[in-house]
């Protein structure tokens, strides 16, 4: 069996945790605290981001690397629940939102609540840990705004974000908004398109492990498991 | 034929006009300045930000997609310049490195000096234009070494980056590299085998448009276009 090295609030392990689900793949998952920057942890891959994906000998380090190996070797036999369309311009669209929300909705959103928020309270002091820099969690929930809007804007186009059916889209864009959600800063008013459809998401069973997670001493808002926000 | 909209210094461009020339597809180059964030360019795409490939009604934006999009179409038929390898494992090997280049280098050395080296010399003081910002600039520079010693680590292994064959990892090191060394930040006397890599890797014809590249007002290092630096 494969083993995934995560963190249950790091936005990128829950795109592959998702993935994993939407596939009916197993892995055990292992949790990893990226800002210990452990030794083992550094030689899998020296990035010393989660998530890994560890198969056998084959180490398989990033979300978009992972979603892309996962397709390669399973989606084939995942039929319908295949994550990758097989036309080549389809593929294009899935990988663009994915890069959208791995990269931007992470550099312009999730990075900054995910790491004022919760990594700064187990670093110490003089690591760079301490209490938040309100400014960068400002900017997250000022940026957070256009992108749930971009979200409904797709949602409002299509069945799901990148065509007719589930992809890698909405997988890294639930796993990214998720994060958010958890930490009460997902302003649901901003779009209704949006809501709807992580609505639909979230009440997918490979939703579930995510919505039973918690970090300590760190309470999700109210909507974060609820079905019905 | 298909039109790469870039910027003739910006290195995710770079990586993608490598490519094309290695395949030995042509496209219409069309120089953008994303920094005028220009109306018909960001109905392209919403990132504003290039490369972005137009092949007839399809966009393809953002250079990793770029990168699976040509191996998908033309990869098969380039034999042996194909830039991904077939075996799935291979290929994460070639996305992890292409990752680290077009991503962690770009964060921690690219995007800073060419931001602030070139793109604010163009962008008007109330948009954040002005002179170079030296903390970044110093960061870059401090960055840049660890990366290069990592190209050295990998090239005193390997014959090229990813393994024995030229593939994207080399072409999105090279690309960003490249750029490091017109603006004459790149410390050669860092690694050698990183030197002798790309050495190697700049003898190639792909390269020859890159540095015939010019900045107006800012001629490159006197290493930039000399094979024997």
């Amino acid at each position: 069996m494969s083993t995934l090295h995560h963190y249950p609030l790091c936005p990128q392990s829950r795109f592959v945790r998702l993935a994993l689900a939407e596939l009916g793949l197993a892995a055990e998952l292992v949790e990893e605290r990226p800002w210990e920057r452990r030794a083992e942890f550094l030689a899998l891959d020296p990035t010393g981001q989660t998530p890994i994906l560890v198969e056998g000998a084959l180490v398989v380090p990033g979300p978009a690397t992972i979603a892309e190996w996962l397709d390669e070797t399973s989606g084939a036999g995942a039929g319908e629940r295949r994550l990758m369309p097989e036309d080549p311009a389809a593929r294009v669209e899935v990988r663009r939102l994915m890069s959208w929300f791995l990269g931007k909705f992470y550099d312009e959103v999730t990075s900054y609540l995910v790491n004022e928020k919760i990594y700064k309270r187990f670093v110490p002091p003089a690591s760079g840990g301490g209490p938040p820099d309100m400014a960068s969690i400002r900017a997250a929930r000022a940026n957070v705004r256009y992108h749930l809007r971009y979200v409904g804007f797709l949602a409002a186009r299509r069945n799901f974000l990148a065509g007719d059916r589930l992809t890698y889209a909405d997988l890294a864009a639930a796993a990214h908004i998720s994060c958010v959600d958890y930490l009460g800063d997902a302003p649901w008013a901003e779009d209704e398109h949006a809501k709807t459809w992580y609505a639909r998401v979230k009440s997918r069973p490979s939703m579930r492990a995510l919505l039973a997670d918690r970090v300590p001493g760190m309470a999700p808002a109210d909507s974060y498991a609820d079905l019905d926000f």
